[in-house]
């Protein structure tokens, strides 16, 4: 049932070293179930490749413990730890692992193996109860099964092909789904959605005749703890169903998909359920029959019900075929406008998915206020792993530091809940802690050796899952994580003692402050885009700004930035509780890094740095563009070391090459632009051009 | 071997009704040959339509012509009409068309059509000798073989597929290649590139094992007097004859071309010749070798010269891969500093291709200063009937003007050449008159039903024809002849007899100023491009400011241009001879049209017009989109008329409300950036946004 190791593909987060510490040593593995068995295999495996004594039972006995240097053992706790929780605990000289379900015996055990052998294996093992915050942990693939004659098959996706899809068909080789569903498990993902959310002809079949694909990949990931979910077409009924209609209030369409659904758990038991971008660029929806999105998510959550399936709707609802001289229409207000009058009015397995910026997964936005408009809602917040926006795996940007800050922005003050509180269920009455939508990511996955084009993009994916499971984590530590497990060496046979902390010095150097690097190379401000049209890579200032896309600067020689304030723009700051609403709207308080998401302003207008605006663009983009070199060197400090395969290595240096030639592009593209437009000089007589 | 009447295809400028005053009256064919032939089919098809009387001789006879009421006769004139020259007469009662050779009867044949029935059967008929100024006269087509996967079946093609190829094969059906080998022929074309001047891997064969392919359009293009030419790729020994190296000086290089040469003539005995872009955008050349230019001609022409063939060799080489930071690299000036050196180094039978313009066939450009700069080298001037730059066949732009004024143009002042006395081979001594390289277009016609997308379109391939014929002609009375072969009327029996006229006034009233007004709502004062990136439709003032493709406007707050004067700028301005290199150089004789091509300017700086720069840029935006509005105003006046028909009207309906739509938008686009830029209002207070 367990993945056997792959050759030519990088083992990611799972470095075979990682499992050293634990496959040296005598490990008891107790219990009963598919779950169990997953860590029972990972527990032979190890020991079998490094020499220590893997000893199973199905139940506990009285002596078990004592001969044994790790115990992971399902047993009833009391400790309240739920589906998925563990406790760790010393008894004798054994360290122990207990979970009530499997599934927290197999979190309990890739916890053992973060651990590594120094904490794990002794008395600092720090004991007590853990379980996630959010029960809800998903990553969704924008994954086309046909190729797209634009999005190609994986739509933003920079890792290559598909995992799971080649050429309209399912792969024959799915042996990287097995290790991929390890992977996710190990950061503690207990979800996917295996296809674009964009459904189109060839991908709308999963549903029905081509089900038993679904079914293949749900084998593979179900050792894992991970079900799988499925993109479906809201027009399904029409285009599978030859029915005259998709409205979700007629009768025949509601049988229509409780049969459909009917048979979907038929063939997957454990089937996760429905995700649905409608209404939205292009994509059908309920307005077409006049009907809410609310009514049109809860048909879907009505025919899931039966089978504790859930829908995800997705809140991404805007007019992209905006006219660009019309400065009243703000996209960014869309979501807001669709969907909080609809608070209370959707199912209680139907999950509202949320977008954590009201934009689109810009480098620096505010946080959707969406989250904060719908207590009576289970809502999911959705981030990108792939870096449509943030460097699209060409650059190094490490974006948990972003998601911790929108997970722990409190939108009523700071006396109130974040939004990590929300995903995680805790403001919505009536529901248990941990029941709400979650948290959800875009994978940035593919075929490619290093599963994400760039290695050290690695890093995002696996920070994802352990902040959904710990929203309170610090990035750092949790890239420390990810450095030990990746590059764990060859502990005490390493040729370079020293390497390790070497080569683990240099990526926090490299990558801890790596998102803020990337913002101050790129669109100033909180301003937004300035991107290439379409693919949405490398500078173009006014690219998208005579667009229907809503995505606007609105820069004349004076100034720039975009009025929502309700005073004198578009009102959206005023879809803020307070104090964000008022802290938003008075341009003295609203912070600096979304200055320009809310205000238009001069170019001389000071910041509550002390300096102007303009000064401000020409700074932090000289600053980016030398972070880009400097980035560069920390890696040229250390790439030589054992411990960096020869590949990976060759990988990174070219991507770093890369990543400073396009910051000194948008280094000189955004300066050049604003001094042409500004005529205000450099303070500092820097080279514009 | 000639054409039958296509049904579902709209018969462009050969209505079946243009044939009907020659069709219903006694005509006489007499002469031997392929080309005889095709008029005397002609005669037959249209006399049996029409109820006339086709009579056929071999040789005139005495009393032969006393009873027709026209005679085409191939006869020995001693008018010196060489090749394609004829001779219209009256004798007696009847019409007479003389020709020395077979293709001058073909001519002959299709001015009596243009001529109609009133001049051409009575005592008003225009006697005289009539013969091509241009003796080569040539369509290109970007043809792909194979479908690329960027640039579709033809490049920068807007009237569908391709009439050759089709996913990657040779039609089946090639009866659209006759009719269109009739049209070319009834518009003066002499000879046809059939694929892409890009060679990919697909069109590459077509010189060695798909050449039956080439044999059988070839064969198709015969009986109208079109000789066939071929696009090759200069990396052809290497990837076709598996030899080591491409260099044009190396004998097995040289021999391989010979015999592949050899072998092409050998199945197309009349083949043309061959078409090479080299070294640019990507194209392999001789520049790998260490050659120049000329030696990489000269190659090909050696191979061809046996067999009276020719290369067009393109002169189109620049740097793709320019840093807009770097103001002193001018992509203008590099046709010119490549070739000019190599005037006099290129054989005979080589003839250099150049662009009307230093860039790439804008919608105002000067003409190229290689014209002037090339006096021993047979030069073929290229224009593009594709609309890439000027409205991609959704917008009404006839370019007749526009290539009229470039070939009347005079580079070493009124005392000296034209562009077309360049063309024609006048200027260069030692050879005969109309010798020169020749005038070629880029056609615009593809598998649409109506040839080239926009009706209206066709009139630009025609126009082309008549030019490329009589570089003299007036584009309104080219115009007139189009209007009258294309809408001929049903004549005496037509239910609205004012009809015809009407109809002629209202297309005179939209196409004769299109040209201006498409320059009017476009980049303005010959600044050029400000189009969408890799498609080049619509509004993008910076679309291309920031890129490697050398075409930059450098608007700052202050002002807007290129300067490419020799006292400040990258001295393209000397590329010119006197007095063009001082008009241009000077910023006060520089001609409005052409101020931003060469010289940067402030907004405030006064034109000739007496208007200032910016207030110009407004006012022509304004009124050119006004133009719009009128263009399609006096079509909606004529639209209904019996001899428009009901599809045709409908395609021009849709074409014209987005050219009104995508007028607005650059009308709005171009004022809003300008006003954004420059903080000047406009003085008569129109909306900018």
């Amino acid at each position: 049932m367990t993945t056997p190791e792959l050759s030519n593909v990088h083992p990611a987060w799972l470095a075979p070293a990682a499992l050293r510490a634990l496959g040296s040593r005598r490990v008891l593995v107790c219990g009963e179930g598919p779950l169990v068995e997953t860590v029972a295999d990972e527990v032979e495996r190890a020991c079998a490749r490094f020499g220590g004594t893997a000893i199973r039972r199905l139940a506990p006995s009285a002596g078990g413990e004592a001969d044994a240097d790790l115990v992971l053992t399902l047993t009833a706790t009391d400790r309240g730890l739920g589906d998925e929780g563990f406790e760790l605990a010393r008894v004798g000289g054994a360290s122990v692992v207990r979970a009530d379900r499997p599934a927290g015996l197999l979190y309990g055990f890739f916890e053992i193996l973060r651990l590594g052998g120094a904490p794990a294996f002794t008395d600092a093992l720090p004991v007590g109860a853990q379980r996630p915050a959010l029960g809800r942990r998903m990553a969704d693939h924008w994954d086309n099964v046909a190729v797209h004659p634009v999005m190609g098959q994986v739509e933003r996706g920079y890792a290559g092909g598909s995992i799971f899809w080649r050429d309209g068909r399912l792969r024959e080789d799915l042996s990287r789904v097995g290790a991929y569903a390890r992977l996710l498990a190990a950061c503690g993902i207990n979800a996917v959605a295996v296809n674009n959310v964009n459904v189109h002809q060839a991908e709308a079949h999963l549903l029905t005749d081509r089900l038993d694909d679904v079914r293949k990949l749900a084998e593979l990931f179900r050792p894992y703890g991970i079900r799988v979910h499925l993109s479906v077409n809201f027009a399904a009924p029409l285009s599978l169903g030859a029915l005259p209609t998709a409205d979700p209030l007629d009768p025949a369409v509601r049988a229509w998909w409780a049969e459909t659904t009917e048979q979907v758990y038929a063939l997957i038991p454990d089937f996760g359920g429905y995700l649905v971008k409608a209404d939205s660029e292009g994509q059908p929806g309920p307005f077409a029959y006049g009907r809410t999105h609310a009514e049109g998510a809860n048909m879907l959550a009505d025919a899931l019900a039966p089978f504790g399936g859930v829908v995800h709707w997705r809140a991404f609802v805007y007019n992209h075929r905006q006219d660009w001289r019309d400065r009243s229409t703000d996209r960014a207000r869309a979501a807001h406008d669709h969907f909080a009058p609809l608070d209370g009015a959707f199912r209680d397995n139907a999950i509202l998915q949320v977008k954590h910026g009201p934009m689109d997964f810009q480098t620096r936005e505010p946080v959707s206020p969406v989250i904060a408009a719908m207590p009576r809602t289970r809502l999911a917040v959705e981030v990108q792993a792939t870096q449509e926006y943030t460097g699209q795996q060409r650059h190094v940007c490490y974006l948990a530091p972003q998601w911790s800050e929108v997970l722990g922005f409190r939108p009523w003050g700071e006396a109130g809940a974040s939004v990590a509180d929300v995903a995680r269920g805790q403001s919505r009455d009536g529901y248990p802690d941990g029941d709400g939508g979650g948290l959800v990511v875009v994978s940035n996955v593919g075929d490619d050796r290093f599963w994400t084009g760039h290695p050290l993009a690695q890093a995002n994916l696996y920070a994802f899952g352990r902040l959904a499971w710990n929203p309170a984590a610090e990035p750092a530590a949790i890239l420390d994580e990810w450095i030990g497990l990746t590059f764990p060496g060859d502990g005490e046979d390493d040729p370079d003692p020293a390497g390790p902390a070497r080569l683990r010095a240099a990526l926090h150097a490299m990558m801890d402050e790596s998102w803020q690097t990337y913002e101050n190379y790129t669109a100033p401000l909180g301003v937004g885009f300035m991107v290439r049209p379409n693919h949405h890579y490398g500078p173009d200032v006014d690219g998208y700004e005579y667009t229907p896309w809503g995505t606007y600067h609105f820069a004349d020689r004076e100034g720039i930035g975009v009025d929502r304030t309700s005073a004198t723009g578009t009102g959206f700051a005023s879809q803020y509780p307070k104090p964000w609403s008022e802290v938003y709207e008075a341009l003295d308080q609203c912070p600096d890094e979304l200055l320009l998401f809310f205000h238009h302003v001069s170019y001389g207008h000071r910041l509550h740095s002390g300096e102007s605006v303009v000064q401000h663009i020409y700074d932090t983009h000289f600053a980016g563009a030398e972070q880009a070199h400097a980035i560069r060197e920390h890696w040229h400090a250390v790439a030589d070391l054992d411990l960096v395969p020869a590949d990976l290595r060759e990988r990174v240096d070219e991507r770093l090459d890369e990543q400073v030639r396009c910051a000194e592009e948008w280094r000189d593209q955004i300066n050049a632009y604003f001094y042409r437009k500004s005529g205000v000089p450099d303070a500092h007589r820097r080279i514009i051009h």
